[in-house]
């Protein structure tokens, strides 16, 4: 199993999300709603965002989980203080982060509430007290999933008289973090409960793994899964510790978890989108925030195309084709290397050199982290360089 | 035919290597060379890079090419103005480049000769342009390989008063880049040799896709692929037009072409190296000059380690393993995502979480771009944050 697995399917969203008709501005053939105006002045490969198709995203987001409360977005998918500032102005005040960066940059960016969802070890436990004094006004909180780790986290709160507030980290069947929620998960978190300089946020767990096209399936599985979290829920409810929060959910599942109260959901990609993810999804609807933009670099026979598109510049972890290229959809791969990439294509003679070609990435959010800056557009017009903040593993802290 | 294809390979080194025997060091169960000794206070995921190692790469790097005059080995492969200054000072004074960052990067710390080996379209002619302005005592030279775009950076040296130094790229079969040296290819040269604000560089090709194991069967490869880039220089010549030099070469073939009189050689990865260079160049003995460092954030079954080395942390684009994990060979790869890296072994036991795991990337390349910062090691000690200033696409031109 491979967790970035394309093949993965999930059910149509909520029929609460609006305009769940999907956008016939998506097909190339219909429109270039993704050309930009000053192409001339953009050097290339690299990614432009579009803040309008943002906005409907994070709208149907909040549709789809049932309001803005229920919904703790990831942050790895754009890395951006401007989208924490869209996803404010949508009403999502809560978010989750992998990186100490990507704390940080949220924090900067105004959000108020802050999960890292990746268990501190080592010197990442001080740089998150680090992040803490810097930011006193913002709620951090993190997981553990481990005894003695759990001690490491307590030792330096104690030391560095600080309260950091951790989720009980859950493995619900992906296997790749958490706790198995059984005895010595139970044993875990009532040492979590009364570990000194620690409180408790409640449980987190992530369910990568449930990605079922069929809406009912799913949800079954869902049950499936998380009915022993619900377990451990109440019986440290029954033991009077305290379980604030269950935070859940990838994008496959989030409609169907944001259903169950004191739930929060993730989801993720949907605020920029991608094609992997729209397979995976088929009837989520959501737009394509980010295009990638590229030159034809080169014709080195008269079938290729060369674009300066390598692996540097579009997430490389999937199968090919790692981009679809508008105009192109009939080109096959020839190669990729770190800034080409050839395509073979019976329409070659219609490029020269120097020739604009726009493409969606198959994975936006490692797409992201391999541009130092992509471009805002509006109105037709990329006209804000935007400095992909959180790609970096330190900013200051 | 990918051009990163890991199953290539390619012949022993020039027998004037020095200390062409293999390193003994080299094997996790002989010593643990790699590792640091503050390693509680270096956050993982990071790379470690080891100058003294990097000198003797580089020192061997000059003995198989008969000479650093021979040498303009590309800087891609680790982007650091540090390893500039080492290659300086182990005589080397020319460059290849991908990106003007990479340009700039090179230029900004001392670099005197740089070939940005990427034919420059659209806005990238007058970046090239801001550069030479911004390092004047800096030799700018770049490719071309289409008429048209011959014309489009003449009108640029015209219109900006400067004389672009210009390479005829020539596609000798990699068919990534570059024009067949055919008749056509004759009329570009003779146009650039005769075009406004151009000064004539010479020939360049890349030729990649030579990779045999057997060193006479490869010399006898590169014979055929280059005859007719020889044979129109010959021509060139015969018509009194200039043909200073020739660069060329890949890692796999530069002791071979270095052979070559008035041949420039590249070779690149050798100053780092990586496992996956390895196999393709079984006898070329270089050492290990970075290593991926990284933490177990979790172990979610009795048998398995989650490590916190997604594919942001190291290059994704080769077949698993992307990292050879030291003292976890016999681990099997469960997944790999974002952030996380999921392996099995029977010796998870023996691991706590927070436990530090060093190991080699297959990849070298793209993995220092997925990098903000590398950590040098002086004397077992990580002593130095390195930013890795040209992963960015954009310096300040």
């Amino acid at each position: 199993m491979n967790a970035t697995d394309p093949a993965r399917r999930c059910p149509a969203g909520d029929a609460r999300a609006s305009g769940s008709a999907p956008a016939t501005d998506e097909s190339p053939t219909v429109s270039d709603w993704y050309a930009i105006s000053n192409a001339d002045a953009i050097p290339t490969p690299t990614v432009l965002v579009y803040p309008d198709r943002v906005e409907q995203n994070l709208k149907r987001m909040v549709a789809m989980a049932g309001g803005a409360e229920r919904l703790r977005p990831h942050v790895k998918t754009h890395k951006l203080p401007q989208i924490i500032a869209l996803k404010r102005k949508a009403g999502i005040h809560k978010f989750k982060v992998s990186t100490i960066a990507e704390a940080e940059m949220t924090a900067a960016a105004g959000g108020e509430d802050i999960l890292l969802a990746y268990q501190p070890v080592g010197p990442n436990i001080v740089r998150l007290v680090a992040l803490m004094r810097r930011f006193p006004d913002t709620r951090f909180a993190t997981l553990v999933d481990d005894p003695a780790n759990l001690d490491a986290i307590s030792r330096v709160a104690v030391a560095e008289n600080v309260s950091i507030t951790l989720y009980m980290d859950l493995n619900v069947g992906m296997n790749r973090t958490g706790i198995i929620p059984d005895a010595a998960a139970a044993d875990l978190y009532r040492a979590l409960c009364k570990a000194p300089g620690i409180s408790v946020g409640g449980l987190h767990a992530y369910d990568g793994h449930l990605r079922n096209s069929d809406s009912q399936e799913l949800a079954r599985q869902v049950d499936a899964a998380f009915a022993p979290v619900w377990q451990l829920r109440e019986q440290m409810l029954a033991e009077d510790l305290p379980v604030p929060r269950l935070i859940a959910s990838g994008t496959p599942t989030f409609a169907v978890l944001a259903q169950h109260p004191d739930t929060e959901v993730g989801a993720g990609t949907t605020v920029l989108w991608d094609f992997g993810q729209a397979e995976v999804c088929p009837d989520h609807h959501f737009l394509n925030g980010a295009m990638l933009m590229t030159r034809v670099i080169s014709k080195p026979t008269a079938d290729r195309l060369c674009l300066d598109l390598g692996h540097k510049a579009v997430a490389a972890e999937m199968p090919q084709p790692r981009v679809r290229l508008m105009g192109l959809e009939d080109a096959a791969l020839v190669s990729q290397s770190e800034e080409h990439l050839v395509v073979q294509t019976p329409r070659a003679a219609e490029y020269a050199v120097g020739d604009v070609v726009y493409g969606i990435p198959r994975h936006i959010c490692p797409t992201m982290a391999l541009h130092s800056d992509v471009w805002a557009v509006h109105k037709g017009v990329a006209d804000a360089s935007w400095p992909v903040v959180a790609r970096a593993r330190k900013i200051t802290i």
